[in-house]
């Protein structure tokens, strides 16, 4: 029983990210491209080349060749008529207009910040906190719809509430300060990063990122109550850059815990994180959610961003830390920001839903 | 008794340069900044601003400190009262129509190729060909026009004409091969060339670069006549390509001369090449035109790219050629494609034009 | 039956390379390691090790897990013990000797440029000239050595060969002129080539590597006689530049045919090479020699070095050229040079060997 | 009255650095360069020669071209006659014994950091604690030497106690918690970063770093006593990183202030500091030793690190904090770690030390 898909917002980095994953998946099909006017009516590859001429894609040929001459539709004009399931990569602005249109019939798995600080609305990284999945009643509820929209994180936030939530499991999170250094995929393709602004160089602000950060792993680490998330009691300070690398967000964090915890007791926590993933039920979560170095150069984006598939995050440079609290630790982490921190990320709540049963 | 210029095509890359080079200039005063309908009625600072919120300059403050707060005005309906003289550093599609207007009644330096292959229109380098200037009363004459339109070359003509001309004067050209790895500003700001597509990659295609390079090379090296410029007869073959490079243009050149030259002769003929400009006529052109490198390892663009201001073509690894044809010769050279190749170019054209009486 | 081999000079980039390509190889199994002085008595992880503390190993983990702790002996003591076959990556320079003293005793496939140029040395690419094998028996007549010595080419000249090589068959190549744009692995890992020479930047010099592609292309697309090969009649010239670019060679090619050749008959014969391998007897070689794109914005390394493991050289923007000669044509390739140009090629090489009964 | 100067160590990056900022420096000559045994009897220009046959020089031609051909002597057997000063910019290992040779006869400036953590050794960055060389008196004393030590701090630290200065002075500093993203330059240039490691990447771990910053920020910030320092009570605690930057390091500082501060006064605090040097003693000191941006994208490493010739602070993205304690601000800093953070750092040492009658 294939579940049919829309892929909205498909000539993005992450919208393409979605159909590399999704080709040959074994429950989804993708049966529409949409994106915005200026794409509409155009083949997908049309509809990705540059005013240069140059096509805009960098994966595998694969999908490119499997989905090339599919024909994009206008997002706001898309049928929903044979859809059973809607992937959501539209940017913000236009995300909370459409994704209340899609809600209203199908379930909607959005990379889009839109609806993520809505009180009903679940921000899911399934082995984080896939049971916030039991507030899309409320939502349904609530907003009458037949569908649903369930946001995954911002691409910085993933890698942090995944290696944050074992810690916050065993010996509790009170603080925490990150500095993180982007690859420039984040920012899209249209415009993007130019070259002009990243070669030889560090952008050291990234518009609404901190905030976004700050505010979502909080909710994401927080408890589900009957109609809404208590946020954890957390405090979270970030400071969000770019730097010349083409995928993979590297983070330095500190963390004060509330239990005193070992640099062995850390690592046996994040090593031990979710591994009771079925990978039949859940074919995109990795065998190993959390990979710990303990080679200090590691990890690095280039080498580490594409562990299982781009959805393992890499934690190295463990080591104690006595200036931000009483039980204090500091580490790095690289995390694949278009695979874990978007399109992958977002098809495996999808898995997880239909594994509960919320999407069939 | 200062000229009064506008740039048009302020906001670009190009359009940037010419602020930052006409700033304190002895001659030239900046009284209006036009851009696209996107940008009018805008602060220049504004009009930098990228979706991101970033501001696109790159060059020294001082320049944007200066005009930052100047309003950019729209370019099809720039008034060019009080204007004397216009720099045009727009894209090519609106070029044609915008230069017209403006030429009907002032002079236009322009960046753009609109004019560039009209017979009635020299395409400038003044150390190369500054007498072709005397075409300017056939296209006034020819087009009703008080002012007129001298374009400058293409970036990428820049460099390979100025090292040509002495070897044509001297020895004769009869064919050039060449492979260009142009640096990213070439392409503009927006879109401009994406760090998902540069970093860690060549891109090996321009679009209509190949043939500009070809064409233009010969109308510069050309003959001026009576109404027209009698193309040089040399064989031009050019593969243009994009490098991860921020500003300057490399290109690898293969001759085949018309006359036997030895090393020692080419070297000479090339660093004698331009030492008759006066820096009070002309305080845009370099002492050294042409800067011959014996380190095998020169010329580089991050090091040799701001030579003399960006104005100086720097030539290296000069060998014997035996394969194009009988005195064959091939090089490798450098040169600025923001300043040589695009606004100093073109100020230093209206030094010169200015120098013989055709602009006052 | 496994042939058991040495990798000497294992510790280098194209060692790397070796070790990971021949991790579970169906006929080769590496039972010792070797390197210079600098690295032995250490383990494999240990030599890697630079001075930073760094490892220098940038493959996927799996074969630095397998090899890591393999002791490494130096090169000039080690014993050919139990070793059927050696890999060779040393520098040119200790090359000479080394390969001597091996190939007294045992096979010598090698990455080093020290015997290429030796009369009764083939230069092997076995889809090109895999028929120069026949000249091992007069190499070991006349050295009176067991074993022999067969280098493969330098990396730059690997993709010129395999591009060249069918136009030479069907259409005849009479002159080559071409500009590469070359990797930084391709100068290996220590020294290498440091950020601060690269990183903005185009070197325009690799010392040697320009008389190599001239000398070995005409070599190995020449005629093999009794006991030597007639190379070539064809007159190449190379310009060899380095980029920003990790892997993957960037050339920039025109070649003149003596026989005329539409587009269309081009890409058919470039199409076509190399079809008739046996994966079972050649488990190295790509389905697809030569990949012809049709987009002009093709090749490019970042995305083309790893078609079909590396081993596909692709070939991209044909067009017809009237400068070097009367029935001249254009391209782009892109080869990867630690690939195709070293390790795997070298092993495709030993593979070659064997399936013409010379290994065993 | 000239001061003649050997520069040790000439040949690395802080060394090459030395010669640019010393040539027609006012005060002081050199007459002789240091290098280690490899470059010992060789020019200048001989010994910056790498492998690869490429000169190893990144700076303007002009101290090249003067110090090209000057002998380089061995480190360990240099005489000190003639000479009056030396600056260092030995690696750390040789530095101890080096130094300690020089200082029994001639004041020493140093960038190593073999003798920075010893109790009679000032740590000085002259706007900051210049004070503190009262205690050369001491060391000279203890230790029976005619010259003596004083090095400057580490790179990554200048940056990092320039900006926090002010805020001791002011406020009071208790806790900070910084990541630095630091340029490849700071790795010196043999073997230095190659580009294998850091093009699209970052590496999280520079050995020892983060101990340095750690322990001298709290050395400079502390209070000189009769015979030693009192580092000042501040808990430091950093993640250092390399990114693809060629120069400039980027840090991210979060602080924790003793008195309350609103951002305005912390504002003010930095742009007045070190505002009472005069250029005609102190002719490396920059108008503004730290330099405050309002646009959140600066500081950028690529187009601040050469505000005032590299030797400005320029601090960015300034925001109150509310987890690290109760008067908490963070904000981004970029410093030139090849100029302020060595060789002009050094210099301006010497000035500084010249100026209270310390060198002569």
């Amino acid at each position: 029983m294939t579940i049919r898909c829309a892929v909205v917002g498909a000539t993005g980095i992450a919208g393409q990210q979605f159909l590399s994953a999704l080709q040959g998946h074994p429950f989804f099909e993708v049966v529409r491209l949409a994106a915005s006017a200026r794409s509409a009516g155009k083949s997908y590859r049309q509809a990705l080349t540059q005013p240069s001429g140059q096509v805009a894609w960098w994966d595998t040929p694969d999908a490119l060749d499997r989905f090339g001459d599919m024909e994009v539709v206008e997002a706001t004009q898309m049928s929903l008529e044979g859809v059973d399931l809607v992937f959501s990569a539209v940017e913000s602005e236009p995300a909370w207009e459409l994704e209340s249109r899609f809600a209203e019939r199908v379930p909607v798995i959005s990379t889009a910040s839109a609806f993520r600080y809505e009180p009903d609305v679940p921000i899911i990284i399934p082995a984080v906190n896939g049971e916030h999945a039991r507030l899309i009643q409320v939502q349904r509820e609530r907003r009458g719809w037949s569908g649903f929209v369930v946001p995954i994180p911002n691409c910085t936030t993933t890698g942090l509430a995944v290696a944050l939530a074992p810690l916050h499991t065993h010996f509790g999170v009170k603080k925490v300060i990150l500095t993180s250094m982007q690859a420039t995929s984040g920012a899209g393709r249209s415009p993007g990063v130019i070259a002009q602004d990243i070669v030889d160089n560090v952008v050291p602000f990234i518009r609404n990122e901190e905030q976004k950060v700050e505010k979502e792993t909080k909710k994401i680490l927080g408890v589900v109550g009957d109609d809404s998330i208590v946020p954890a009691d957390i405090l979270v300070s970030a400071t969000c850059t770019r730097v010349a690398v083409l995928d993979g967000h590297t983070e330095a964090v500190t963390v004060a815990l509330d239990k005193p915890a070992s640099l062995d007791e850390v690592k046996a926590a994040l090593r031990s994180f979710g591994k009771d993933m079925n990978p039949r039920t859940h074919p995109s979560a990795p065998k190993d959610w959390i990979w710990v170095h303990e080679d200090p150069f590691r990890p690095q984006p280039r080498l580490d961003r594409d562990t299982q598939g781009g959805m393992t995050t890499s934690v190295g440079r463990l080591r104690e830390d006595d200036v931000l609290g009483e039980n204090g630790i500091k580490f790095v982490l690289v995390s694949h920001n278009t695979k874990a921190g978007a399109a992958k990320g977002a098809i495996l709540v999808a898995e997880d839903l239909k594994s509960r049963g919320v999407i069939s």
